[in-house]
């Protein structure tokens, strides 16, 4: 092999999973080195109450590092929750409906506001389906597209309509406007001025940024509402992280029946009241979400991490670009994500080859997601550009060996 | 000091926390080696896929020693979920009433059935007041006692009423019965049988057992569902226990009513379906509980820890008992709890120095819930005989300082 991994730390891989995925190395270390004593409190974060004083500045100072790394405004709440995309599928809908807003807004229009959406892949069709399930009324903006270009019509998640023939509702009949800015999936992955621009400045914009979030600055200012897991950029799995305008959170209490529909645990307001600590918070993996922020403060903050992510996606999709006879990139190249990059080899067994050869390079996790095959490298901010590197050189190697 | 525990490892105190509270330092030792690189696969648990195959042994392994210890009859679905306790409270309720079993006794009935609430404390009441909220029917059994006898009237929880004066609904008219087995904050804990023989067989019992769970043997199958935070006994924060009588999860999908009330991430057939991995689950914490599973089976499962529970426990209240008029216990001692000791010293003052000295002594987290004040020390699974050794040593010690 021209390219030797062996030298890593730890015996550690390049793990271009898509989430969980990997982490910094400083970070893990640091958790390991205080796993079993804590900065001398004589006990581990996992078995620490989460009143005690040493955890309330735990929590506290996570939430003021990513304040300062994301610029958010002062007019917004920063909340730790749980439940995963998962939970605030139905949280960012069931709050909202339990808000003054949307409940004013629904007494003069005289019935029930409908949620739009912007289908562009598996997760913020997730969005759109519990809204469904819990008797919402979703408007399907658009549902991916039907390409008439590309080899594989299969892919219609591939790229995003244009924004003439999206079709929103009206800002007096709708509660919100709802997107997935990246789809780790499909690959795709959209500016969120795109979206911001094309909604009427009425309607609260909720996006769900699980797998893009802090990889580059956000206009936090021109969102009603983000919600995102903690797994791909932020830590450990089980932390949801949601950033709401505070006027979102104001309620019209003589609307019980919205009130009733809205459990606890998934109640914005509960958690904002609370300090994110109503009940036991995760309190270990909001620890290590902490040192990850302050991990990427350290880097430089978010136009660092920015020009990196586009540096690590330039050298993949360069590879691409140069042979794309042997490596088929199927997403629009206007709305390629540089967080999954997703692409096709000639065929299967080639596919095959391609996962076993760069397991051997110690290069793992790149298998495409099971509803759609193929190749899919995850390049998250804790990937260092150096994985990349790696990843492209193997590409290289991989093609000189197998193209015809 | 005659008593020292300077030689602790690694400069750990003993943690007598209500939860998060103390761990098994081997399985902390365990974590820490493997945590840049578990068992040679090159990464962190925290940054492995949850799809992966190593993952999903780890998944599938803690669910399988957890049946073991157990004794997990297989008509029962083990899952693990988030949201603790408070999420729970909602989805014991949201749950049952999606099932076929309560749909069709509410067809017969013609209205809505209500749900039985022993309060024996805090835990038990935030069950009661979150089915309040969502639009049920919670009927309160009993809610603490007038207690005639004891010198603090304020402590209406130290005990439980008779059974011959519990106002049980009938079964025809009741979904559920709910209790919670061991009240954290008041001290009082409850033997299962004193419930279920009290129940119609024909009503399914709910029962919280976050913090007694895994601490003595239960005959699963007289229960509907147990449901349990992981953070006392079985692991860190962020992991959520459900056992539930497979039963319970059959739907009567015309009843959309019931259904739409019931968010996806609290939805325990969705969970059941998947392995517990409908979405991305919180794998650390899952790890970590399988590796306290695995570590109650070591020490010969759950008689063992049952005996040393009764051990640990009576070594305090022996204590107590023998100085009634400087350690004030004012549970009833028929349901004192094993797992969290509650006591008063004769002066507020007493009880800051009782605190402030067993600080020097590393012994720490003593201080009652700020509900209530006074002296609480938690006693769970992964605190040594040893732990309770000394803290009673430091009782004696500071009883002989300080009593008149």
């Amino acid at each position: 092999m021209s390219h030797s991994t062996s030298d890593l730390p730890y015996g550690r891989v390049w793990n271009f999973a898509a989430g969980p995925s990997t982490l910094p190395v400083s970070v893990l270390e640091e958790v390991q080195r205080d796993l079993l004593n804590y900065k001398g409190h004589g006990m581990s974060i996992m078995e620490m109450s989460h009143r005690s004083k040493e955890y309330g500045k735990i929590i506290g100072d996570a939430e003021a590092t990513l304040r300062r790394i994301l610029n958010v405004p002062d007019n917004y709440s920063v909340l730790f929750m749980q439940g995963g995309g998962t939970g605030e599928f139905a949280a960012a809908y069931l709050n909202l409906f339990a808000s003054k807003a949307v409940s004013e807004k629904q007494r003069r229009l005289g019935r029930q506001l409908s949620c739009d959406y912007l289908v562009t892949g598996k997760w913020s069709k997730g969005g759109l389906k519990e809204v469904a399930r819990l008797g919402g009324k979703p408007n399907a903006v658009f549902d991916g597209v039907v390409s008439n270009t590309e080899a594989e019509p299969s892919v219609s998640y591939g790229s995003l309509p244009p924004v003439s023939s999206w079709k929103l509702g009206r800002p007096e009949e709708t509660a919100f406007v709802y997107y997935c800015e990246n789809e780790t999936i499909h690959g795709v992955e959209m500016p969120s001025d795109l979206v911001l621009d094309a909604v009427d400045p009425s309607v609260p914009v909720i996006c769900d940024m699980s797998s893009n979030m802090l990889s580059r600055p956000v206009d936090i200012s021109r969102f009603g509402a983000i919600i995102a897991g903690a797994q791909k950029n932020m830590g450990p799995a089980g932390v949801t992280l949601v950033i709401v305008r505070k006027d979102l959170l104001e309620r019209d209490d003589s609307d019980k029946e919205a009130i009733q529909r809205l459990p606890s645990v998934l109640d914005w307001r509960y958690f904002d009241k609370a300090g994110s600590m109503p009940h036991t918070p995760p309190t270990f993996s909001i620890y290590v979400c902490g040192l990850v922020f302050k991990w990427a403060e350290e880097q430089g903050g978010l136009e660092v991490l920015q020009k990196l992510r586009e540096a690590r996606a330039k050298l993949v999709y360069n590879m691409i670009d140069a042979h794309p006879d042997f490596f088929h990139g199927p997403v629009d190249k206007r709305y390629r994500s540089a967080m999954n990059i997703v692409f096709n080899l000639p065929t299967p067994e080639l596919e095959a080859q391609f996962l076993a050869d760069a397991a051997k390079r110690n290069i793992i996790q790149l298998k495409g997601h099971r509803s759609l095959g193929g190749i899919r490298v995850s390049l998250y901010n804790a990937m260092p550009l150096e994985g990349a590197i790696e990843f492209v050189a193997f590409m290289k190697d991989f093609y000189n060996e197998h193209h015809n």
